[in-house]
C-alpha cells in the first residue's frame, strides 16, 4: 500500500483565460496570467493511497463521495499512470491498484472561489508524487482537468502558454517570477452574498466561443498586447501599469461574457460597487493603487501593495460596513489589527451593509507540497 | 408676436449609437436604428414664443428656468436661423427677435428615459415650424442638440445614417417604415427603481472612444452587420431575427461600456433579472418572443407583438410582483385589463419586491406635430 498526501493553492488570474480552442483537451484560445495565492489561507489538501486490494477507484471530496465515473478525472489519472509507465520510476503492477482519493478544502465551497483549479493541480499534483514522477511536466495533465488547474502548479506569477499543437503538449503553465520576486504583493479577496443562481463557467465559455463576436477580437488582438505589457510591468514591478491591465483585462472578459448570447452575467451590484470604490480611491491618490479583477462569480480579488493594505480595508470597511466586522472570523487570512486603520475618506459612502460574506487578506505563495 | 406649440416623441434604439467621430457636430462612429414611440404615452411639449420685445432669450424646462447659454441648445438656435434665412421662408427681421422656449415632458424625468432626444427633436421641429421650414431636411440641425434626436423627427422605425462628409450634413436619419407599417409591433418599458448614480452617456461615449479596444470591432464589424440584417427582419416582419439582433446590439453596447476604462456601467441587478426573464420565456415558448433593449441607464425596453402582451405581462407582474399592481398609475399607456391577463408560468419565480417604479405599455407612434 502507498499513501501520499499534498496541498495545492488556489490561482487568481489576471489575464483571463475564456474560451477553448479544443473542448476535449482543453486547449485554450489565449495565454492567461495567474498568481498563485498562499496555501497558509487557501488550498486544497488530498490524500491518495493505492492498494493492491482496493477492489474499485474511489473519491471523497469534502466529506462526500462523488463518482469516480468523470470523463476529466479518468482522464488525469490516465495521463499520469500512461507518464509514470514510460518514466520507468515506478513498478508496472502498481499502476494496474486502484486508487482511493480523499480531498478537501479549506475554504468553503460556497465562496465561489475557483475550487476546481486547486483541486486538479492537488490530485494531479498527489498522483504524480504517488508514482514518483512529480518532477516531469505535469501541468499539461492538470490542464486537462480544469483548465486554469495548470497554473496552481507553480509558484509566484504563473503564465499558461496556450501552445500551438493540436495535441496540447506545449499548452502548459511556466512560471514568471517566483513567490518572493515582489514580496510586498498581496491579494484581499471580497467573498460577496449573492443570491443569483450561478451559471457554469464551462458552459458559458462554450457559449461565448460560438455567439460573441468579440470574443474573438479579444483573443487575437487584445490579449497578446494585454500578455505582453502585464509580464514587463510584472518583471519592472511597475504597479501603475500591472494594476491598470488587471482591471482591463478582467472587464474586457466580463465584456465578453455579456456579449454571449444569451449573455453570461457573473458581476452584481455588490461587484460593480466594489469597482466603483476601487476607481474613486484610485482617483484620489491619482495612482493606481489597487486593482480589482473578477473570475466567474461576483467575488472581487484585490491586487494591491503591502504598504496600502490599511487604508484600503479602511475604506472597504467604510463601503461595506459588515456587523461581523470584529469577529476573527470575518477577515481572515495574514491578521489585521483594526484598531491600527487609519479613518476612510469623506468622499466613501456606504453602499449597504452586510453585502460582503467575508475577506481574505493573503499573498503570493508556492505551488504544491507534498505533507506527509 | 409668433407662437408656435409641437410635440414630439422619444425614441428607443434597437441598434444602439455609442461613440462619436466628431464631439462637436456630434457625428456618430455608426448607424443606428430606432422605434419612434407614441407620442400618446411619451413625448415632450415645447412651445416657442418670438417677439421684437424680447430682452433674451430664455429657456424653461419643466416649469425651471435653465440657463440659455449651453452651446447645443444655441447652436440649434443659430442653424436653424442660418436655414431659414437661406430659404426666404421667414421675414429676415423676425430671424433678429429673441426667443422664449417653454418645454416639458408628459413623463417623469426621473423615468432615466432620454428625455434629451425628446426635447432636442421638440426645440428644433417648433423653431422650423415658426420660421417656416419645417419641411426642409432639420435631423441634421436636431443632430448637433444630442445625437439620438434626429431619430425623433420621423414617425415608425428611424435609421440615423452615420454620413461620411466631414462638415456632418449627410448625417441624418431617414424613415425605414411608417409607423403602421407593423401595427402589431408594441414597447413595454419597464421602469426600474434604482439608487446609483448616473453616469451621463456624453462622458461615458467619449470615454469608450478613448479607452474601449472593443468600441472599434463593434463599430467597423458588428454593427453594419447588425443593421443591414435588422433592417431586413424588418420588412419582412421577421420577429424572430429582429428581436434576437435588437437583443444582442443592446448586449454588446453594454459589453463595449464594460471594456471602456474605467468602465460605465448602467444596467444594474433589476436590468439582468429583466435579461434572465425573457430568456427563460423564449427558451420556454422555443421562439423569440419578447426582445429587451437597454440604453444608457437600467430600465428595460421590451419589444414584443400585440398577441404576446397578455403573457408577457402576467410574467412581468409574477417576476416582478409590485403593491402597486392594480393603480391605474403603475401600468401607464395602453389600458390593459388585469383580470384578463392569464397566469404565468410556474417556470417563473419573483425576483424581489417593488423593483420596478411603473411600466408604459405603448407601441409604435408618428413623428413630431404641431399642435396649436
Amino acid at each position: 500500500m502507498l499513501s501520499v498526501t499534498c496541498i495545492a493553492p488556489v490561482n487568481i488570474a489576471v489575464i483571463k483565460y475564456w474560451g477553448k480552442r479544443d473542448e476535449d483537451l482543453i486547449l485554450p484560445l489565449n495565454d492567461s496570467v495567474s498568481a498563485t495565492l498562499s496555501t497558509d489561507h487557501l488550498c486544497t489538501k488530498t490524500t491518495i493511497t493505492t492498494c493492491e486490494s482496493f477492489a474499485e477507484n474511489k473519491i471523497i471530496l469534502n466529506g462526500k463521495e462523488e463518482s469516480f465515473d468523470n470523463p476529466r478525472l479518468l482522464r488525469c489519472l490516465e495521463e499520469i499512470k500512461k507518464r509514470a509507465k514510460a518514466s520507468n520510476k515506478c513498478k508496472p503492477e502498481i499502476l494496474k491498484w486502484n486508487v482511493h482519493v480523499k480531498t478537501e478544502n479549506n475554504f468553503p465551497t460556497a465562496a465561489g472561489l475557483a475550487s476546481s483549479a486547486s483541486g486538479y493541480a492537488c490530485l494531479v499534483y498527489t498522483l504524480a508524487c504517488l508514482y514518483g514522477i512529480e518532477n516531469e511536466e505535469i501541468s499539461s495533465i492538470a490542464r486537462q482537468g480544469s483548465g486554469s488547474a495548470c497554473r496552481s502548479l507553480h509558484s509566484g506569477f504563473v503564465q499558461w502558454q496556450k501552445g500551438e499543437h493540436p495535441d496540447g503538449s506545449d499548452s502548459v503553465a511556466v512560471q514568471l517570477v517566483p513567490h518572493d520576486f515582489w514580496p510586498e504583493m498581496r491579494i484581499i479577496v471580497l467573498v460577496v452574498n449573492d443570491a443569483r443562481k450561478k451559471t457554469s463557467s464551462t458552459g458559458g465559455m462554450s457559449t461565448s466561443v460560438k455567439t460573441s463576436k468579440l470574443l474573438k477580437y479579444r483573443v487575437e488582438e487584445c490579449v497578446p498586447k494585454h500578455t505582453k505589457d502585464l509580464v514587463e510591468a510584472l518583471n519592472k514591478k511597475d504597479f501603475e501599469t500591472f494594476g491598470k491591465i488587471t482591471m482591463q483585462d478582467s472587464n474586457q472578459f466580463h465584456a465578453v461574457c455579456l456579449d454571449t448570447y444569451p449573455p453570461c452575467v457573473y458581476m452584481n451590484d455588490i461587484s460593480f460597487a466594489v469597482v466603483n470604490m476601487v476607481h474613486q480611491f484610485n482617483a484620489l491618490k491619482k495612482e493606481v493603487k489597487v486593482a480589482y479583477t473578477f473570475d466567474a462569480g461576483p467575488n472581487a480579488c484585490l491586487y494591491l501593495l503591502e504598504k496600502d493594505v490599511p487604508e484600503v480595508l479602511a475604506v472597504v470597511n467604510k463601503v461595506f460596513p459588515n456587523d461581523k466586522l470584529g469577529d476573527p472570523e470575518y477577515i481572515k487570512g495574514i491578521a489585521v489589527d483594526l484598531s491600527e486603520l487609519p479613518e476612510a475618506q469623506a468622499e466613501f459612502t456606504a453602499s449597504g451593509n452586510n453585502l460582503l460574506k467575508y475577506i481574505i487578506n493573503t499573498k503570493v505563495g508556492e505551488g504544491p507540497k507534498r505533507i506527509d
